[in-house]
């Protein structure tokens, strides 16, 4: 691999434009919708040079690194001025609907498109919080599919590689979003409902580590999450019905005074988590 | 103050122990009901002598380190062996209870209690995982009454400036038990309820910080935390009820596929988060 295109130099995208340079001599070519965001990435060394979104963009990887909409608008508008050998990929948090379009579009132009997701992340987004080390050790998950050619795998992984990430997950679209909906919506949407109690305001002098936990990523930006929730809305939903449903069994309990119960629900939670630990 | 007596030498009691040790040149008197911990924090210099049940207790300040029931029942059966001076505290996440019943019983004997709630945990508790830096910087919550006398709320803060705590929050057992229904039991509740999703079973390789954040206190003992809900259960319910409220809008709008409505939430949701951290 030689050169590597980045669009979108928030968070994810700078990330792995800074993770790219700091782990190999691979060219990084950079663009951005705010002009002024992919200068400062090219004064900083983030990047090699910006893409001038009239030529051609000759790369081996293509990384698309914006939510769901602006990633199909971005390739419906410039896939056909890419070299026909460049894979392309995402880093969205939802595949069936981002590998149904791209796969869509790609296959117009002749290029490969292959579905991708890092599990990594921060609470504050923007190319302020980027960070060489974000991926180290963390799961990156790809979507191949029948369309997929092998080769778009094998770049993928040589890719991951470089990032330091610590396993490459190959995952069916619809297996992706069905458990994405419970391991990072589903946080998503509890710590904003969370927060929402008139109680948290009173909270301070009165709370520790668990409060903190669970309201971390209540700053969630409401364009590229309001996306994430919709396009796996049916996944994400029955999740929180489940989430109801076991909340209201602890309410229950607690309601009736059954302390058996109680302590019934609360040591079954114990143990799935310790296996879980396993 | 000369010497401190630690009844129960689990997590929270050990570390106190270790706390004060490291800082102060205060004599530590220590007691577990399984003999053999306080044997090892004895020879470890958690604390500087065992004591002995059936003699009578000469210390300033005695902290209850057991849940609810265990420390309303050592109290009860220990209480008259206290030297007239001491102070007695304990460190339950429940605070109108214990406050009712262990003010009864010490004022039978002459002695002064205080309410007290350390802000600081860890996910495993016991001995093993006790820490003398584990209350730096926390929070520790004291409930005086009508019935404390100033001399006891004096004895507590400075017990927490040589636990090197962040702060004293003076607070009401009522108010207490409102506020750390939301901050500590509902996260516990929360991270409960949340790994009885099917989906956890699968989540290795599609997991990332939120969903470790939300699961962490999932292990909860459940004999200490079902005595911590029933004994809160009104405001606790009441929390577990606003948050289904919550989730259900979220819930709602994306079945709805209403993305105004659900941009308004989750907005509502980074506002709030934001305003927290300010």
């Amino acid at each position: 691999m030689k050169s590597i295109a980045v669009f979108g130099l928030g968070l994810i995208g700078a990330s792995i434009a800074k993770a790219v340079k700091q782990n190999s001599d691979i060219k990084v070519i950079g663009w951005n919708r705010s002009i002024g965001v992919a200068e400062q990435a090219l004064k900083d060394g983030t990047i090699d040079c910006i893409w001038d979104k009239q030529s051609p963009l000759c790369a081996d990887l293509a990384i698309i690194a914006f939510p769901p909409d602006a990633t199909v608008a971005f390739l419906q508008e410039n896939g056909g001025r890419f070299s026909k050998e460049t894979v392309v990929t995402d880093v969205c948090g939802v595949k069936r609907h981002i590998v149904l379009e791209c796969e869509k579009i790609c296959a117009q132009h002749g290029l490969t498109f292959i579905g991708g997701h890092p599990m990594a992340g921060k609470e504050k987004g923007g190319y302020a919080n980027a960070d060489a080390g974000l991926f180290v050790g963390a799961s990156y998950i790809i979507t191949p599919t029948e369309h997929t050619p092998e080769r778009a795998v094998f770049v993928m992984q040589e890719f991951i590689r470089i990032l330091k990430a610590g396993r490459v997950t190959v995952s069916t679209p619809e297996k992706h979003d069905r458990i994405i909906a419970y391991t990072s919506q589903l946080p998503h949407v509890l710590a904003g409902a969370y927060v929402k109690s008139p109680t948290c305001r009173e909270r301070k002098g009165f709370s520790a580590g668990s409060f903190m936990d669970v309201s971390r990523v209540a700053a969630a930006d409401e364009n590229l999450w309001s996306e994430l929730f919709l396009y796996n809305g049916e996944n994400l939903c029955r999740e929180i019905d489940t989430l109801i449903a076991n909340l209201t069994a602890y309410r229950d309990a607690i309601r009736e005074g059954n302390k058996e119960k109680l302590y019934a629900i609360i040591k079954e939670g114990r143990l799935l988590k310790e296996a879980d630990l396993r």
